[in-house]
């Protein structure tokens, strides 16, 4: 008898020996056509192994990570296999999966290139192999044969990668004519796979060192319907138009110059603009809470970094020290600003009332990433965080959590992310010598942020374990407009950055206590937050936010006082206005002005000019008829006025 | 015959050698009191001593530095006489002047220290020995002969010192029984000196370098007027109850911490919300005036340190390089933000019709000074520069030296400096290779600068030879309510940086033009600006300024609710208002708050709360009387709206 748990807790019966498509059909058909591998007590397994004792299990399906990579895995098999037929002798080194997909690094026979319509070619044979319904079968052996296996297909690679494994533990995977190392799970067979496209070559080095050959990697992607392979490519295109790295150009947004260094962007006017409009908002949000701002250096004492451990755990990978000429003294880039506000808080004796204290900072920070590494305004090595700290009392974690949820919704309805959920990661319960403070403080810390997520009508995920050792957090990720996922706002209880710097408060029994540190960041930090922003509105920011509000287009230069007379009595207005006094066809300026998302684009010529009026065109909507500079002054502080409506004041 | 060229050209003949007493005689009795030294054809000689040929002079009175140094280095040897009456044996290093006063650096007798009771005693040997009218009087001396004398004495200070010098150039000062090596000049004898105070006693190495002796410095100050010496000690003392970092203290505004590091500022919440006011300000100022915003890093690659030459320069006495990981990339903490706003010009082509383009940023920048010349926000290796980049055509350049010079007038007058001069940095007419751009270029820029402070009715003096060897500049100098001077904004041209960064625009010819740059930072730093405003207006900002306007006292708790209801009614009028709810006593509250140099309190009790109004008293002044809280609101945005009427909008 195999008792099988199921993650809700009950229990099912099963005679003999039992796999993990039979669990599936034991419960309904549907499941079982959907179901890609399992998790047998925490380990993935190929659904068509069978299980011969008691096990915790979990079904995998398309919804989940670990169904993705397991159809993903079999694709790159697949792949391989295709290769294969059309270019024996092809060497392969590593197969993964990735973000959305695979890839598979190769070792093409002497003088052999792949080129976009081989890749065509290649996946006309996988759907052909796909269709055959080949059962992927996985089997053991024994590190000598599979050497000697290798060895006979003159595959050095895998020589290589079977070498560094332990014997016992090597398995193979075999559909059709292509056997492959691999640890798996896999799909059962390949006739799951119903949708392929391979979506890019690259060189890659052999294990990532430069010193090793060069391989071809080939990316590709796959789906168990043909629709959504429609969808992604509908997608990716979209997703290629929202570049925010196209987009920051084309609005002229930020740049980069090596002259400065790589991953250091250079805010230019208008994006400078939009990140001031949002730090003012979230300044004026945040006051309303109760926020202090301050300002501190951006360099700290490798001393500083040293009580706060930074040093210790991120020292080595980070911007080295800054010696002085003279005096011997070691400074290091901030890579974060809690050290310098703790050292404020310091400054004086703090009594219970005093709490909490609400210390804000637009600090700019600096983390050292591989220039590979580097991406846009996302992943960068200079960055902006909109951070705080809150040193509060035990009783007032609760409160003040719950006051930064306020916050972020705040945020989130001011730019229209309405699609978002929140993941609560507490400590795990069986392993106490990982975490840092007393359990009483943690089980209160935990049941503060339940509570607090609960009052707030907040709907959560919960991951024990998924604490950091010195407290735990809430995040949010947001879904943009395609529907693509980005953790943005974290906020993070800290019970060890009190202690190292002997942090204190008198309660109100006249004893010295340790106040509890939250740090949050509701946008995380402006760049991410604007390139996320960027890809979410495709460049068309909130009216209440965009650099430039309108933009006066006179049709001739004879209308260009005019025009400068609107823009003086909007900007009065307090209506962000300019005028394109270029000497251009109309068009041409419609166009232009387009393409740099202004929302509202005034041509004014003859007949404006006598009636005192603009003619107002939507961006990317079109006209919306004439009407007087007052009326229209109006009529776009109105759409303003109820974008912002109750978020604040 | 001897013929003297005075300073405004007029020459006065003279039958055989004159000294420069005899010349102020032979202009007036009053001039030849006055006078303390001459300058012969640029060198500062004694008045005593004879002019043998034709020169041209300037007689220096107590209204300048070189009649006050010549006056301070006499009364240091009066003081190094004084000290060998009552400490036989002294041993007499360095006796230099310094900003006020002078200071001698001695090796006392063996056990013998000097305290305050000391200085006094002493001084009235100085006053004695000055009234006795001795004559100082020059001589030449060999080395040896001069080697001598101080061996004889056991002065090893001074023989180390004559050791270095070039025999024939030695010369000793004798006045009554005290002779000293001495480059010279003197006042004609001691009793010019006719008020002293000696002012402080501290450690000193010998020639700085804690490797020797630590000797004894000795600092005074003396007058020619008793009366100035009791206007110098109560402005002394004035200047010390408006100490900067006294103030900072305690008003909360800025403060130090070791762990952090020394000479970098952390803006506390009061301190960040007046530099935040400041910035407002001055960015609302600069969008009128066409500015455009940009944020930069605060790192840049070493390279674009070297394309600028700031590398050259000063590298080796800055923050070293940051190294990364790997990579072996090398950045430097940035010391200016010029070669950032450069490489952001360079990110797209500009026509002439594009200029002026106006980049303002405010600019954190990391200069590395050595920790002993560290003081308060004065000298600070952290500041934030209001720095903006105006690249113009040669033709613009006077109209925007003229808008820059409307900007710094709008500051002075929003922040009361009223009392200011100019000064204009010319190239040296007679070293043209000194300077790089070209003398049709310079001739321009010259011509403009001075056209444009003529067409603002500036007054300003003019000094050849004082410009930038990249440019012409102009600097505005404040004084304080004490009459202390401070450079404050900087105007200054530059042709080498648009050559080093190769930067262009198309001119109207359609052919490459290099473009002007014209730096200006009218605060210079907000760090330094700020200690300025604090020590000329003594903590008492401006009320437009100030980070509190009002705060609230209730009499006893028991009012609390109702002062709430007064702070709330207040901000949401844009009073920046706060409550000080703390259950002390009301004549505790309101000295706590005066000394928070907040400008109004507003005492509240049950006759206010019950007619919905507020006791107001000003801050030093005291009560104004009882007021409506509408009535209070309408008084304050009046009297802040006419400190800032006109300025801006």
């Amino acid at each position: 008898m195999i008792k099988i748990t199921l993650p809700d807790g009950n229990v099912r019966e099963f005679a003999e020996a039992v796999n993990g498509y039979e669990i599936a059909k034991s419960i309904s058909n549907q499941l079982a056509k959907a179901v890609l591998s399992i998790s047998v007590d925490g380990a993935v397994w190929d659904l068509s192994r069978k299980i011969e004792s008691d096990a915790a299990i979990k079904l995998h399906t398309w919804t989940d990570r670990e169904g993705q990579d397991t159809f993903w895995h079999s694709s790159a098999h697949l792949m391989a296999e295709a290769i294969e037929v059309y270019y024996p002798g092809t060497k392969f080194g590593i197969g993964p999966t990735v973000d959305t997909g695979f890839y598979y690094d190769i070792d093409l026979p002497e003088g052999k290139i792949l080129s976009e319509k081989d890749l065509q070619k290649i996946e006309q044979k996988m759907l052909e192999l796909a269709r055959q319904k080949n059962e992927i079968t996985r089997s053991v052996i024994s590190k000598a044969d599979a050497i000697a296996m290798f060895a006979e297909k003159n595959d050095e690679l895998k020589q290589e990668l079977i070498s560094e494994l332990e014997d016992g533990t090597i398995t193979l995977y075999n559909q059709g004519n292509f056997t492959d190392l691999c640890r798996g799970p896999h799909l059962p067979n390949t006739s799951y796979i119903k949708a392929i496209k391979l979506t890019a070559i690259a060189g890659a080095y052999w294990r990532g060192d430069e010193k090793n050959k060069m391989l071809t990697r080939v990316y590709g992607v796959t789906f168990p319907k043909a629709k959504m392979l429609d969808e992604y490519l509908v997608m990716i295109e979209e997703a290629k138009k929202r570049d925010h790295r196209k987009i920051g150009k084309e609005m002229q947004l930020f740049g980069f110059s090596e002259a400065v260094g790589q991953g250091l962007p250079l805010w230019l006017p208008k994006g400078a603009q939009l990140r001031e409009q949002l730090e003012n908002f979230l300044k004026k949000v945040q006051k309303k809470y109760g926020y202090e701002q301050v300002m501190t250096p951006h360099i700290g004492d490798v001393k500083l970094y040293k009580t706060s451990g930074h040093y210790e755990k991120y020292g080595k990978d980070s911007f080295q020290p800054i010696t002085t000429p003279s005096e011997g003294e070691e400074y290091l880039l901030k890579p974060m600003n809690c050290p310098h506000h703790c050292e404020i808080y310091k400054m004086w004796p703090h009594s219970y009332k005093d709490l909490p204290v609400r210390m804000a900072e637009f600090g700019t920070v600096y983390r050292y990433e591989q220039s590979g590494e580097l991406h846009g305004l996302t992943r960068v090595r200079s960055f902006t965080q909109d951070d705080a700290h809150i040193f509060c009392r035990p009783d007032q974690l609760k409160d003040e959590f719950k006051k930064v949820i306020d916050i972020i919704f705040i945020i989130f309805k001011a730019l229209s992310f309405d699609n978002y959920t929140a993941q609560i990661s507490l400590r795990d319960p069986n392993k106490p010598e990982k975490y840092i403070g007393s359990p009483e403080n943690w089980d209160k810390a935990e049941q503060a942020i339940i509570e607090a997520c609960d009052e707030k009508g907040l709907n959560t995920i919960t991951e024990l374990g998924e604490a950091a050792f010195y407290g735990p957090k809430l995040d949010f990720m947001i879904k943009d407009a395609l529907g693509r996922s980005w953790q943005l706002g974290t906020i993070q209880v800290d019970y060890n950055l009190p202690d190292r710097f002997d942090l204190e408060y008198i309660g109100s029994d006249d004893k010295r206590h340790r106040p509890i540190m939250i740090h949050r960041a509701p946008f995380g930090s402006m760049e991410r937050f604007v390139a996320v922003l960027i890809e979410h509105t495709a460049g068309k920011f909130p009216l209440w936010l965009t650099p430039e509000q309108a933009v006066v287009l006179p049709i001739s230069e004879k209308y260009n006082d005019y025009a400068k007379k609107v823009s003086d009595f909007l900007n009065i207005s307090d209506i962000r206005t300019v005028v394109d006094e270029r000497n251009e066809k109309i068009g041409r300026k419609i166009r232009d002005n387009e393409l740099k998302r202004v929302p509202y684009l005034l041509i004014v010529g003859e007949k404006e000019a006598e009636a005192g009026s603009v003619s107002v065109r939507r961006q990317g909507e079109g006209d919306r008829g004439s009407m007087t500079m007052d009326e229209f002054a109006d009529f776009i502080n109105k759409e303003v006025r109820e974008q912002l409506s109750g978020l604040y004041n």
